[in-house]
């Protein structure tokens, strides 16, 4: 269906786009079931330098093929689009050798171990016209999606400060951080619904190694956004309890999003703080009586239900049948890497203030 | 019953100690109640600038005196105790005139508008030999004596994080900004429960004016601890929901407080990650096979539901009559005091780590 | 103020109604203290034949006296109206001599021990021309009363079902079973919600006493209502928890109140189930595909916090003032005695259903 | 493997059994998942009356057959047991098919549409040897398994009272009340977890059709057991709100179970109401001296997550290969059916009391 010499071209659009899974491991199985589920997919390969664990998770019942060999994937012109499930540390090799082959690619989070990786990736797809997306799945739950409405709508009002628990008692990593493990899910969701002109500026990171891991299973990240509002970022391996909860609050209305309560996802809250205009205000003493309390009725609108992981897949495939960037792009992917990178920098330097590289 | 030339005597074990409460506003009317439900104290007088409204806060039934003569309450004999419920800003000339009448002194948190103000009513009152006590009035909640108990026991092990919430709708004040209004509850607890060897010896702290009220609104305050463990406190006056929580993980068990929960204060995990100890290692990279995790049972045990307030009135008496100092004295505001000046020069410095002074 | 040859005479507007409290148990507090803190009453005296119980209550710094002679009570002319907090039993004697002295009355639930001696006292007062009110507290919360709106108003269409819980680890009673000391709760905030055209036609009760206190500990009554909805009660003295929640279901609308979940003690949901009107289906097999479902938001509106002892008392005031019944006056008490006699001898023939005395 | 010459013969233990799903509906999607990923079973047919419903579920990766013909699926040798998930009016005759084919039998709850119905498929079975099984899902929850623990091993004490509430907004079923769509969980749990010697003897059962369904929405059954004890289970399609929780009272510790709750689905109360044996009470009128209360900690006890339905077909294999009883055998699917027959003659009779068949 797609031959290396005429990459991105439009795929014939009443057949499904053929898509190989790599990577067996954590992530990979979801991937596999949802592209399974998608017609606008046909799962080709489920490739794992693990043939056998590759095996394992298509099970004793599936017509899908598992490989070891990439190559093989890469040369298969049934195969539109490759979808990356490995170690950050591999993205760049896999991701790259794909766009070469003509594939549209989707990447796990985060798009790449560094920066530069990143980067590298998003101008070969670029350069290609191919797909580059980075699976930040998050932004495709039904809840985010309504959260990004209300807040670039504006029913929120100017946002004020995000707050955001990213906790539980997690699986503690070799080779990456709390901060890179858990907090790309904060911040991608972040990029996700602010509007266009508020962007974060700068980043603080704390962070402690209680149990002496070798790296960070604690931290706490501060971003400074260039309105003045405030982001911070809770994230925590050691926590006996899970917390998944954001808040956003806005000069009109503030809403928190639980993840874990399936009954009342997002609650927008009608109270706040109300402060007269400075214009209107004769005098400094006079400011605290200008200050009012709303103290009104909190919604909990129906969300609906969909699974994430089916709206991202169909995302993938809109993107690439219709030529657009996907909603959360390789760009996107790199706007995250870069916070994570100042923040490491950060953590480095017990806490200090790093600057963020300019532009959305 | 007391006199200005022998202050500090000891009273008659036999008879209530004659208390007044200076400052009939927020607080005053809790102070008032509890003395006169104590059998300890015998009530003398209210005293406020605004002598309406010291009576209004007596009601119609009293016999106790409302007064605006400050000094009358401090010429009066009958008084052995001085409780100063005032604005932050006039603790030290109101204790300090209590201390120099030969009174002991109970004041509210903060102990003082500045540590120099605080270090100078514990000086005076260590001179005379008179009781100073800080109202930090949630290190005498049966949930927090108890969490005292559990961390300085080792129960919990040795201390990895803290993680504090406290955060609500809250009055935004025209003089001080939310980290001092609400910080004090936070870091007098931390002060109560750690174990004497563990002390902060650094802060840094970042916040937001989202709303131009003049101070910051939402604050997060990160604490380096001398054992390298982390604590972290969050305080909003934004936030449209209630919150105050408090997390202590420890190498043994982590236990989380919600104080907005009667049926479950406390809640004991023996979940957590453990790691073997460096010498059972012999190679860094084996150090992953290590890791393991604990997933064990929640106990949330049965704590009664004395009024904190009772349990803070009686403690003053006890530490009056045994001549002893107080579980929160004047050095423990004191401490208080230091991390708030400490964050305060932090968040003008954009959240540059400030250290503490030494010692507890 | 008042005399016996002119009960019910209106009071002078400008002054406020003597009071005494007869009872300082576990309720009569309460009372003291809200007759207190309203400018429309002047607390006179509180009377118990354990006249050390009640100056204990007072406290030692009141200005109202204490007594065990109930009839210098009822002789004291600036006592215009008792409230009765003594046990059950103890209802009609009290609170008939009261009426006899030309005193208004407020008594705590139940109105009497039986309904006989309930309608002797609904009657003694109505002959009189003096205010009989029933103290059923939860009437006067903030969130009944807005149920109450939200019901009668037709917000929430018809009412299909209520379902309340209303249960935690109980004083075990020695004269009175779980039913009638809790349900009387349950029984009066029905009898306050309802329209006036909806009422309970018939009762079925089914207990256990499994730990053989001599009384049902657990039991569940079921209200047949003459709109063909369903109404049903759970109390227990056993459950470790406690619980109040009251499930009210409406052909538009559903509501829960949870009396103990102070950050949203009212749910409003638009979510149900719709079926079209009967003349509109052509056939009866055709009825399943006329069933819809609405999947709306919720909405937990703002409701002020006000004690609901202080409005119950007011109440009391303005209703002796205009001379008009209270809101929870005499017959709503004898209805809700209806309701549990019924209930008592339908536990006793294992649950067979009681008709209820006609007529609101 | 089975032919109908030998049925019951023990299949090779190394071979995996091999196993049909009919009713590719609502619930056969997750029997047919649960036999792929077990090893014990190889799953050979999905069978449907639709068969392009059947393809659907199977999705377009599997090698799994769908089929229509359901005499075909019984004449297959490979088949050694049929899962039957279709409407419950059809269990006797497809059940008894395979029955009569030699295949042993797993049928979704309720067994039959009848006791009668259920009472001929248990003949037949235990007449031919063969397993038959009902798929009572919730009893193989980690939950469930640790409650039948506690109940059994008598570590609550005696049992007090169990009640239960299954509500949500339900799928209003055509030819079945809300009894029998959802009380057959409660009510196989409660058989599931209570001793030998402890049986329901009676039940009550109240309902209401408010939306004019046809058939109750609402239903409430009262079990009397053979001890005293009482049993309750608030069935109900018109919640707005999903609870599903059940207490289990018992005379030293009572449970809680909420299946909602995956943070904390059993909590277990050392709280309690203790009551001096009778023996030891001098007089009746001393009786509330005697009277103690226990209000002790609680412990949520770690839980696994395995998934039910996977522990459920285990056992299916597991008592087809021991040629024993499976835990929830037909027996207790025909002891769940007389309890609902009973409820539903209740529920004719106005809430009647109605007499259980003897015998576990």
């Amino acid at each position: 269906m797609t031959d290396t010499s005429a990459p991105g071209r439009e795929p014939d659009p009443a057949a499904p786009l053929g898509v190989a899974v790599v990577g067996a491991g954590y992530w990979g199985p979801n991937l596999v079931r949802n592209f399974q589920s998608s017609p606008r997919f046909r799962l080709r390969w489920l490739c794992d330098l693990d043939v056998a664990r590759a095996q394992r998770v298509l099970g004793g019942y599936s017509t899908v093929r598992a490989t070891s060999d990439y190559a093989a994937v890469l040369a298969d012109p049934s195969v539109d689009a490759v979808a990356v499930a490995t170690p950050a540390g591999t993205h760049l090799d896999i991701a790259l050798a794909a766009l070469r082959a003509g594939k549209h690619v989707l990447v796990e989070k985060p798009l790449a171990a560094t920066y530069a990786d990143g980067a590298r990736l998003v101008a070969e797809a670029e350069e290609r016209g191919l797909t580059l997306m980075c699976d930040h799945t998050y932004c495709y739950t039904p809840a985010v999606g309504r959260i990004r409405e209300l807040v670039r709508s504006g029913e929120l009002g100017e946002i004020h400060f995000v707050d955001s628990i990213r906790i539980n008692l997690g699986l503690v990593q070799k080779d990456i951080d709390v901060m890179w493990d858990l907090a790309p899910h904060d911040l991608s969701i972040l990029d996700f619904i602010l509007p266009d002109n508020v962007e974060p500026v700068a980043v603080a990171a704390h962070g402690a190694d209680p149990i002496g891991a070798g790296q960070a299973c604690v931290a706490y990240l501060t971003l400074q956004l260039n309105t003045g509002a405030i982001a911070h970022v809770h994230v925590n391996w050691l926590s006996p309890v899970k917390v998944r909860t954001t808040m956003v609050g806005g000069a009109k209305r503030t809403l928190i999003w639980d993840d874990l309560n399936p009954a009342q996802r997002v609650a927008i809250f009608d109270r706040g703080v109300d402060l007269a205009a400075p214009q209107e205000i004769g005098a400094d003493e006079r400011r605290d009586m200008l200050i009012s309390y709303r103290s009104g009725d909190m919604i909990a609108p129906a969300i609906g239900e969909k699974e994430a992981l089916r709206s991202m897949v169909d995302e993938f495939a809109d993107a690439i049948r219709e030529r657009r960037a996907p909603l959360t792009d390789g760009r996107a992917g790199l706007r995250v890497l870069d916070i994570l990178e100042a923040a490491s920098r950060s953590l480095e330097f017990r806490g200090a203030v790093v600057g963020l590289r300019a532009g959305r």
